[in-house]
């Protein structure tokens, strides 16, 4: 996963902390970013994204959501499949 | 959330009794079948989406995926806002 300005990463944090995340790239002047997460954190980005879209930016719409399945090294190297989601928000 | 024959709910059973569920569905015949979830069965939804798509069946797209805010009811009657999640496998 290619991660640029415009991408927020959703993991083990509390959910307002990536919240804060789009919203400032937002106001910042993106007019689009992508949520991306992995594993069990894909309930959270989901919860990102609708908290941005019903509390912050009505404006903002989801243009886009893929799912994928990514392989990922555990500590002691066995690779192992993780499911992963992007979700576009675009004004 | 209007459930009918097309669609499985995910909710707290292991990943794998939701990809035979769905993979049954294909089976009997449904050209479609949608894959619901809320909060953090959200993940799991993903999870059985990519299974059946990667391992059960390569045949199958994924059509549509849509995201939601749900109100529910705790138990002492409090709404509660939680995200839900919508991915449609067609062949």
């Amino acid at each position: 996963m290619a991660e640029n300005d415009n991408t927020v990463f959703v993991g083990k944090k509390g959910t307002m902390a990536y919240v804060l995340a789009v919203v400032t790239q937002i106001n910042q002047g993106a007019r689009e970013v992508t949520v991306k997460a992995r594993g069990k954190a894909i309930s959270r980005a989901v919860d990102v994204a609708e908290i941005v879209r019903n509390k912050f930016d009505t404006n903002l719409l989801v243009s886009g959501i893929g799912i994928s399945t990514e392989e990922v090294s555990t500590e002691d190297g066995t690779p192992l499949k993780v499911s992963a989601i992007e979700i576009t928000l675009r004004k």
